[in-house]
């Protein structure tokens, strides 16, 4: 595949990987891992990439891959036997789906309900493969069975549901990975997980296996992993990071940004570049500038960065600029590859193969 | 090819259009045009999707369509031979893929800038097409040209170039467009208007040719089509909408939703479903809810639309959900297919075929 020479040459809006950047931030958290008992499985759903996720498989402190969607799950086993649905999967078809995946691979998903249970048990006993299950517990915001005896009760059922096995418990506390403030975050990460690790002592007291804990993400990484019982993390933002995890402080660079080009100096004070919203979310706010000194985004529109540049700046239409955006997952599920640079040298050209829902691709 | 048979079927989370509804709205504008001098080039960058836009064209009252990149461009010349980029082309790779779909069909873009002129005269020139070439007077926020002084000489330097043909002037008001407040937007709009025709006089009187006024939006379709001397609206949401411009009291429906699952209850006053900003983007709000009464989005992670309900739902995992987006144009974007259905049947799925950028699909 022929692919664009320089930076110069990338067609913009285009996201751009500096490769260096993003092996450093596999190796940090490789290095900090390392030798500890608690393993990664980095969350697919970050960069829906197969070319990064092989390289973070490859650091060697992976039990496997963390997905959020059946779609992500089919692309993950392109290139790892071991997926976890860390989501709850919910419909006959999507149950079928992952019975299909379990007939080559190993698959697990989250369950919190009767209902999904038994459409994944159905589906298993229909390919006679066996669904791996992670009771999830509802230690946040989002979803989940209740601590405590709803947990061993979800758990019990799972235990004794055909086609299914029980192979241990998760939680995800959105509510802490969020929170700006170091002693916050921690100090709710910390009562998040330890409801959890109750959740886990109470199903094993019953008698019931609990061979997984996963839980954590990339705000919460070295505070979820010096938690004893957590077996492994979910971590995915790391490996390219965001403005609004760089202000968590943490020892990931920032390894990905949106490529534009000025189309318009409409006055002394800003420029407009063709990377709007389109290419770049704001979700967790309007991304930062980079490399350009005293400019900063104003806001995005669809189709155009309105950038704020000193009356003295130089930038009129033709000239690159470049974002760094706050938020890596919705940003990246914008486009369909990512152009890889060692300084100003594209050296390849990487398929984003999980974008959107690969269910709404299928020629069926 | 064959497609989930009822509303039920649809793989979640996805974007479902009601055809009638889609219909009703064409037929609306259509009315509203039809024996008036001011034509539509509906916006194709509202919904990037072919079969709507034949839809629109079909109507009888379009000059020919009009589109925000030359990825549309491209996806747009296999149904149209009179295409407008409302905006700035910058970069010889777009100005030569713009002077190659000029070989076959009539394609205009607007200009501000010498070098976006000087681009595009060089590309044509290579090609021995004729591109078309509107100076976009900055009106509103955006981008353009000064009105005025600096807009004739720029249509004087256009009506000089080789390559080039000054076919007329553009503008586009958007802070106008997004005023919630009728009598506010009505003045805006107004105001802004009057400056793009005084620079279209000063533009004949200077003797160039102006032979497009090009301008508004569904917010002001109805303000800027009574402004003499505009030719033609570049309006697109009208035909599917969403719910800020729903607020406006405009006489189109809501005719497109994204579906979704249930795939949590994680208190008796929420529910968790499938369709989270991946599917609905939140840059002008939250969605609202279809159809269920009492329930409101509360807000949207990444994957999961957190859903307020009165205690009294019996809304639980496998129950369908279904919201009103906020902006069409970015929600659309997120998403391979529509499913088309009329009341439960689908009976279409139509591919969002300039859905990202086009040239990242490339094999080269």
């Amino acid at each position: 595949m022929t692919h664009p020479r320089t930076l110069a040459d990338i067609p913009t809006p285009a996201l751009v990987i500096d490769l260096f950047a993003m092996e450093r931030n596999i190796r940090t958290m490789e290095d900090y891992l390392s030798g500890g008992p608690c393993k990664l499985r980095p969350h697919f759903k970050a960069h829906k990439t197969p070319e990064i996720a092989k390289r973070q498989l490859a650091a060697g402190t992976c039990t496997g891959i963390t997905v959020a969607t059946v779609g992500e799950a089919e692309v993950a086993a392109t290139f790892c036997d071991d997926i976890l649905i860390a989501n709850q999967v919910i419909g006959r078809d999507k149950a079928a789906r992952v019975a299909e995946l379990a007939k080559s691979i190993k698959i697990a998903v989250a369950i919190e309900s009767e209902l999904g249970l038994d459409q994944l048990s159905e589906a298993a006993q229909r390919t006679g493969a066996t669904i791996g299950a992670l009771v999830e517990v509802n230690i946040g915001f989002r979803a989940g069975t209740a601590p405590g005896e709803p947990a061993v009760a979800l758990a019990r059922r799972a235990s004794d549901t055909a086609g299914v096995e029980l192979q241990g418990l998760m939680g995800y506390a959105g509510h802490a990975a969020a929170m700006d403030d170091r002693t916050q975050r921690e100090a709710a990460e910390r009562s998040a997980i330890e409801r959890l690790l109750a959740s886990v002592a109470a199903v094993r007291e019953a008698g019931l296996p609990c061979e997984i804990v996963s839980a954590g993400s990339t705000g919460t990484y070295d505070i979820t992993t010096q938690m004893q019982g957590v077996t492994e993390i979910q971590a995915g933002s790391y490996v390219l990071m965001d403005t609004a995890y760089a202000k968590f402080g943490l020892p990931f660079e920032q390894a990905f940004w949106v490529q534009g080009t000025v189309v318009s100096r409409p006055s002394e004070t800003r420029v407009t570049a063709d990377c709007g919203h389109k290419s770049c979310t704001m979700d967790h706010g309007v991304p930062d500038m980079k490399d350009i000194e005293g400019a900063s985004v104003m806001f995005l529109a669809d189709e155009h960065a309105m950038i704020a540049v000193p009356p003295e700046s130089t930038l009129k239409p033709g000239d690159p600029v470049a974002m760094w955006p706050s938020h890596i997952d919705p940003t990246i599920n914008l486009h369909d590859v990512f152009y890889v640079v060692e300084g100003d040298r594209v050296v390849n050209v990487w398929p984003i193969e999980a974008r959107g829902y690969r269910e709404q691709r299928q020629p069926d």
